[in-house]
């Protein structure tokens, strides 16, 4: 019996965090990642742009899978409820892919460009939280507001999460951080 | 009687975002803005790394501001009233430049890499804010949600600010956003 062998994406993901861990992001090439997951260059370019795109690819799908969270939370929920069910949601399918996410994080960590990159997909992020808000009918600064409150619960229990040190699910660290924005803001 | 003149550093800003404004940033080149500014091209690099840095040198000044501020906060004061007393005493600072703020602000609009940079710069406050609030004894994650709470709270109000529809003082848009963030995390 053949072992079961993830498809040629999973294998090139697996290859190149494996390769950006060991001798680092800059040092690593195409050609390497490909050798390694054992398919062809052209097969790498047929699923990713560059090598940088291994590590933000996900990010179109992280996007689309809040903005139906937050569409999908009760017309009743405050929009702060309708961001923390729509976070929580997006916690838990990323919690299946804990490993990758912790080299993933240790990759981005050591390279300033692409902590640069982290930022700004986490911007990108909060936008489109604002326009699902905007959806729901929330007036644009407090939209505004609760989206880019939201990125920073989801910001500090991601960070909490990769940490090698924590045990805990992400939908639970997103909700504890959320616990404490509460208390923050209220002055405590 | 010769006419007022600000210093060559404040003649090349003007001459700089006067440019930019009127034929795009990537379209100006420091020859320019220093033929304008009635300097040489060396007295503008006295001044400036580049011509990014004519939009982003003050940054630094903006850091030391807030950290400053944080730090005179009554030692009895909540970390998000120390937070907002910083911003607010920052909004004064940065009233007296609302007309170059705006210039500004329309300029890093029209150009994705000078938007990028700018999240680094807010992404960067946060950081100095969450350092200045841990020297205040605030625990580390609460730390970095009182900054990062901060920070949306300061994006939101100088975004209002450089609106040119606007004609509330950026301190109190900064004490306006703060009101609605509370109001949106207490789930209002």
């Amino acid at each position: 019996m053949p072992r079961w062998e993830p498809d040629s994406r999973g294998r090139l993901e697996e290859a190149a965090l494996a390769l950006y861990g060991e001798r680092g992001f800059e040092n690593t090439t195409v050609a390497e990642i490909a050798e390694r997951a054992g398919v062809t260059e052209r097969t790498f370019f047929r699923h990713f742009a560059d090598k940088r795109e291994v590590l933000f690819g996900g990010a179109a799908t992280l996007e689309e899978a809040l903005t139906q969270a937050v569409a999908d939370a009760p017309g009743s929920a405050p929009p702060i409820d309708a961001v923390a069910a729509a976070l929580v949601a997006v916690g838990a399918l990323l919690q299946e892919r804990h490993d990758a996410a912790r080299q993933r994080h240790a990759v981005i960590a050591a390279n300033a460009d692409l902590r640069e990159r982290e930022l700004i997909k986490l911007a990108s992020l909060s936008s489109t939280l604002a326009d699902a808000l905007r959806q729901r009918g929330v007036a644009s600064p407090a939209a505004t507001l609760t989206a880019e409150a939201g990125i920073a619960v989801f910001k500090v229990a991601y960070e909490r999460w990769v940490d090698a040190s924590n045990r805990r699910d992400l939908s639970h660290l997103i909700r504890a951080s959320l616990d404490e924005l509460k208390a923050v803001t209220a002055g405590r």
